[in-house]
């Protein structure tokens, strides 16, 4: 339905001239469908991503397969990425013996997953704060040790379905406790979609004063209260250049299943481009790929510029 | 599942105090839904939506019931919302038959529907641009003239369905023009939900150019791509303070089906909430209004607000 030069590129003053994406579709995306999706239509998603032009495609999870059985085939899932060049492929280890399994396939970048909140530290690690902090500590000091990129996840840094809203300087000590440990960069989690922009700028700014340079801060919004895109906006104002998002939407939110989760990379690409934002995604290509992989998965896209732009009349 | 306290107030620099929530739902929401919804029903919609604090209530359209026989007994639902106290009630009036239709009844407010494209204008109203603004003129000059207040709708202001992108001066004529019949306002409308938040500004950056205050523009955003709320924060950014949304999120884009059309308040009322921006709107009881609409409807609210509020886990 749409016609050619839309969305029309009109930039905003005080923007990033560029965006990278953190495509988080292949392994956050994927681990909270119901359906398990055959390793060889996982690689051929993450071929796509990366022919659609993403630069940076999470690919899997090192976490045991008997809490995350949607991502057992790591092993055999990682070697069929071969040949994708430049392409990053970082992959998620929840502990050493993760960190092990992901060196020994060649993985050069890593992400760790803590906890701004007590609550979720204790229901999604079974550690409190510090002691999840204590056991990524030998996690992180190996890879940067081999010479591997590790990236931070920090979840419920707005709100938390248990404890309500999240105190920003509760947030800016585990901020920075990571990057003391040695990320390189972190990514702060919206992992219940509650934030609006004013505590976007407002968590920014302390992690700023706090010593943690905006370079090093990706964010990663979800969309259950449709706030994802005006979230990414107020940091894209203040500096952000990190924006994770899930091609298509992928993933639910765990807490709450009828809920839309990660905002769709599709979304996102739709609004950069409009903003002269370069990504160097082409949102014809990602939404084909995110159609194809909707039809894999057996269920329509949740994302509103995959079905928009999907639409036959 | 949300946790008290959700979502955390945290204002941004630079935005209104208070916004005022022009509410369609009623009127375009239930315009472009399949269903004919009964009288009684629509009165029972106005009266809980007035009950929730919205206190500009867009009721229904004096149209000819052959165009849009959803709103074909404006005449019986009019009265019937008596006693709303110092709820705004404007009504859509197409022409002078439709405007003596609605002064009969004693609308103390109405709005006339223009477009910023001359394809829309000669679909949607079988006229030029030029000639709809003649058909204006004696509709609002005696309008005015009975001290009835006018609010201009203009169309596709951002982008047009066969027209593609929309030059920005050519938006800005057309609202000129309306603004010299003498609206009192004019309600800027993302048709087709292609705008993103630098053309946002650089259109309302453009009508202050021209000489037309900002204190008199309101933003009218569809979700078709996403992008409503982000473009209304660049409207708030840019000093806006009257947002049209539509309870739910009811009404879809008539060219494209299975797009999601207007910007669901519900959603706006969250980001407002979180900015610390008053709207005077109770959130819990919108949102209880908009699941009872959708269960007259038949159909779950495309709203992502209402679905992860009314959740049951």
């Amino acid at each position: 339905m749409t016609a050619a030069g839309l969305p029309m590129r009109v930039p905003a003053p005080g923007l990033p001239a560029r965006v990278r994406i953190h495509e988080v579709g292949a392994r956050d995306g994927l681990q909270n469908e119901k359906s398990v999706v055959p390793t060889e239509v996982k690689a051929e998603f993450v071929r796509r991503l990366a022919a659609a032009g993403l630069t940076t495609i999470e690919a899997t999870s090192f976490v045991h397969p008997k809490w995350v059985p949607q991502l057992a085939d790591a092993e055999q899932l990682f070697p069929r990425l071969d040949g994708l060049g430049d392409v990053a492929l970082p992959v998620l280890v929840p502990n050493e013996r993760g960190l092990d399994r992901a060196l020994a396939l060649g993985a050069r970048r890593i992400a760790v997953f803590g906890s701004a909140t007590e609550t979720f530290a204790a229901r999604n690690l079974n550690r409190t704060v510090d002691e999840s902090l204590a056991m990524f500590e030998p996690v992180v000091s190996r890879a940067k040790a081999a010479g591997v990129h590790v990236r931070g996840y920090l979840s419920m840094c707005f709100g938390d379905p248990w404890e309500g809203a999240v105190p920003v300087a509760q947030v800016v000590r585990v901020a920075k406790a990571l990057e003391d440990l040695g990320c390189d960069e972190l990514s702060l989690g919206d992992t219940i979609g509650v934030a609006t922009p004013g505590h976007v700028t407002a968590l920014l700014t302390a992690l700023n004063e706090a010593g943690v340079p905006t370079g090093t801060l990706g964010v990663h919004f979800h969309d259950t209260y449709g706030q994802a895109l005006s979230n990414t906006l107020a940091a894209l104002q203040h500096g952000v250049t990190t924006v994770d998002a899930s091609a298509g939407g992928l993933g639910g939110c765990p807490y709450a299943k009828s809920a839309t989760g990660n905002l769709a990379t599709e979304d996102l690409v739709w609004m950069l481009d409009g903003l002269g934002v370069d990504t160097g995604v082409d949102l014809g290509a990602l939404t084909a790929t995110s159609v194809w992989m909707a039809e894999q998965l057996g269920r329509p896209s949740p994302s509103r510029t995959v079905r928009a732009l999907s639409h036959k009349e």
